[in-house]
């Protein structure tokens, strides 16, 4: 696509991981920004079609190490790609650039700074800036994003879970204090580096539970669950992880307060969804092969026994993460939603 | 091994599914029982390497069609993996015929015939052997299986689920109306015919839920857990299957009636299955790759916001089928209960 | 992407396979042109959604039987996915109804009729398009392509091994006696509709070698090759497939004339291939993945104990199907070439 | 099975890898072999069930660091899992300590040190046991193994690639300087290093060359054939690695002298391979998946285009390591050669 001059001008910061590499990907056909300045840290920097042989004849960048002032001149928006704890050290940096900031970490996505610090084991040290992020997922912040300069792009596990259930939640169906999210993920939720869990002969033909008890998108599944129920909610969340690449299937499991029937719990999904583009309501049960590689979300509730069953399923490196930070940017931007995610 | 003459003579009816051949596998390195008799439909008949090329030079029988008279003159056990419904019309003439027969079917599981009659939409035929089948899990009811001579092999997923909390039923520690089971299960659970789902491209990389509120195993799972906490129980099972050939990951949620240690929850578990070759109570979450191509089940326990996070592992084809199977019958003929099985 | 005016209205004729489904999601995302009308045999018609849930809230059209009058009215060219043999009785069709044609099948590829009614046993009924069909390899033969109204879009193996040795043909730098094109292709490769060597427990963990002496895209590489090197080529082609959705590697083995240095043979291929916007030399082996998902072809040349070792990497359904087709659409109307591609 | 007190009694040397643990796997159901002493470099030792979950409760042993006087006592016969170039540093201890040793390094294989010293870069310090070491592809060289003392394992592709050809090369029906040898491993062949390239999300469905002309195996494969033609080999050996486990497939192209049917080729294979229990000779191609878990090789030749295809399947951990090992085992000690194997 001919690059026009008014093209919104597009940063990664941490472009060496998964999520700079789809971020780039998304941004290549999105036909109204453009890529102009990546960066990493120096061991990982370098053409971009050395450190992604799939980015050959289509990006001729350079991964470079950051330059503030290159980047102010350089570009409007900064996809920061950062890991959690980094990213609060470079933030108010790209802000201060005169940037828009789509933050992937963790860093500004727990308004409570003790739960942060809990389970981050490390002390907030941008809270100013924390205060004032919205939190990009715009199904159901999308207020909070247009006109943010700052916005948290929200983690895989919560983005697929939260949409399970935000219908339930909004209506004030559910009990808050029974809630279970069972999920599992592709293996790219590891991110990029090796290790033994992830060994290919490990990790093919396997499947596994972990962080049981621990995991840090807990937190963040409460806190937004809550601001939905206009009331504090508990949610056990067990993730696990499969021989996949990429999605995750959530499937989560809640008590009704009072009887509903399937009909009417599909109409009030459909209802709540309606004008979403990236929220699919299904009448039976998505897999994660029906929305891999696209920024859609598919899903479906069910009564089994009483309880409520609710599957979800995303692409965690699309709508999970990189997919999310275009459709915030294009927001931000004031652009069609669906730019570069069609 | 030399082929003594004592041997057990093995026969298996319906020879040339998933669950014959993987019994076929493990007769034939047993040491103690022998391959004699193989039959199928007449379609799936023939020479053992023809139907099943990784045969090729390890058994040299034919797979022919049923002959009663042969089978009671070449038998002393019948592996019966006849699907559902249409066993319950052979085992009586196997059993007529003089031989212990196993049978991987449910058409002996349920004992509550209604049940049975309304999971399985079938009128049941048999019902005075249904009567005295042992339910062929040997570590809850081996007394049972010693003495038998119609074993009913449970289901895969029972197994799993229910090796995953029978301490806690056991023990009577949890709530009875609550117990939620989320199981994901290797593809060669879905049997030998080729259908749209799993067709490769659609089941590699992919991940669904099925069965949602209607499968088959979640009555008999109600059954036996019944059966240990000596009270009626209710489970939501939701299985799920995943891109790989073989496995059960079990993740089994349940409230405890007051509050309990994870320190006592491992010794409740480690004192339950003390002396049970085929169960070892881990002390981390297991995959499902540490147990596959084994009769092993891997349990481990956790408290999780003030649940029960039980998990467990299994080989859907082993512990979950065959292997179970030849665990049945050793301790039918009195043999030591891992032959086969190391 | 707003839908302009002027843009091309592209056709689906067999719109409910793989390849059908990827040239929706091409389209979808190319800019210039947009999809009015899909067609499928009665059996797969339905709305888009419902045949390809990945496509939910992407793409709201019905997929129809074919009508002509209708596929003239809305469309300016047809994607022709029907499969071989069927594709002749319609095309001409297609042709009449005046719409530029792009065809997948092998019906239009091999010129030599008597090449064609061999391998596919099968009497040709349209020798006179056959006759002016360009073969839509544009790197290749982007002259015949620009002007046609007919493409025969070439077949996924010949595209891949084709590309690996295209500068050596040209170059006169082989032996044409003696090249064998030893492939690996993901499973998707083998279409939609389920077979037992294709269910997933058969095809998981496994890789097998098939069409052994008889695959019909062997004739259609010699055909290439042979205008290529302006003389008859001879090429023993051996496919196989393995565990994985998408790609073909292709190890070309040939034999140089006379001595070649890796450098020399490098820098042939880079000036070869220097202006093209798909095809990328590379420095190291390409995997499969570097290019699935895109129009990419990488290649690779390494002179090993005397010989050439060729190495290219496509993506069957993109660069060996839709992708190309869609490259030859962009060459057709005159577009810029990676349009949709990017 | 219980353990009979003339059981031969094996040490694992380097018992914490792949081939250690399949070795394992394989002498805990031999029945005439037990397991008795297992070590490990420092850091990879520990109870057997924590350095791999799939033995607890099957092997309650120690990994432990390697002390001789404890190896001369507890063993009759080690299986040496050390990697090239340590292995040559151990052997001689090992035998000095009184046991039979196999090894499944390269370091006894290559009997010219000139050659071994090129491809492995290192200086051969063990050249006399190297002169009288037997090389343990029992098929081929069973005599020499019947009563040696030192046994050098075969690496995994020289066993599936001269197994598919030495019927060829000992009736001398093959010209000796054109053979290519294309195979495509599993990814357990790279061991259990966790590195980029087989990082999950980097090696599923991914498949790609390497050792490009390098590769060691290359003059272990020309030396065999050499010794099966009596006369100088070249091949040209090309590796591949696909997104499975286990297993390689083998396709290995010659050209025959004179021409030779389809029926001359398999009877000539037939008979070649007439009594071994190991080697199948199909009527059809085989897959990886009918040989994985099992000590059979299963090979086809066919005749293309004047050329001789050959294929061979393996599953590179048994027949291509373990399983093979074991095998030479039998032998040495005069056992049934498929103890263990079945």
């Amino acid at each position: 696509m001919s690059q026009k001059s008014n093209m919104i001008r597009v940063a990664i910061i941490g472009a060496s991981g998964y999520t700079g590499a789809e971020s780039m990907k998304i941004i290549l056909r999105h036909g109204e920004a453009r890529l102009t300045y990546l960066t990493a840290i120096p061991a990982e920097c370098g053409a971009v079609e050395d450190v992604f042989p799939q980015f050959r004849g289509r990006c001729d960048l350079q991964i470079e190490p950051l330059d503030l002032e290159k980047l102010a001149e350089l570009a409007d928006v900064a996809l920061c790609c950062l890991p959690h704890k980094v990213s609060m050290e470079f933030v108010p940096r790209l802000l201060g650039a005169g940037l828009k900031v789509i933050d992937f970490s963790a860093d500004y996505r727990l308004k409570d700074v003790s739960v942060y610090e809990k389970f981050y084991a490390v002390k907030h040290t941008d809270t100013a800036n924390l205060a004032r992020a919205a939190f990009g997922l715009p199904e159901l912040f999308r207020d909070q994003v247009q006109g943010a300069d700052l916005v948290a792009n929200p983690g895989c596990f919560p983005t697929g879970a939260i949409l399970a259930i935000a219908p339930l939640l909004a209506e004030g169906l559910i009990e808050l204090d029974s809630i279970i999210v069972n999920s599992v993920t592709g293996a790219s939720g590891a991110g990029k580096n090796p290790s033994a869990k992830f060994h290919f002969p490990n990790m093919n033909e396997n499947l596994f539970a972990y962080g049981i008890g621990t995991h840090r998108h807990m937190p963040e599944m409460e806190q937004i669950a809550g601001e939905l129920a206009g009331s504090e909610v508990r949610i056990l969340f067990q993730p696990h992880v499969g021989p996949f690449d990429r999605g995750i299937l959530s499937t989560v499991y809640s008590e009704p307060k009072q009887n509903v029937s399937d009909d009417r719990l599909l109409r009030l999904y459909e209802d709540f969804y309606g004008g979403e583009p990236f929220v699919q309501v299904r009448k039976d049960s998505p897999g994660v092969k029906d929305v891999v590689g696209t920024n859609y979300c598919h899903v479906f509730p069910a009564i089994v026994k009483g309880r409520i069953v609710s599957f979800s399923a995303i692409d965690n490196l699309v709508k999970g993460a990189s997919g999310q930070a275009i459709q915030n940017m294009n927001v931000l931007f004031g652009l069609k939603e669906n730019l570069g995610l069609q």
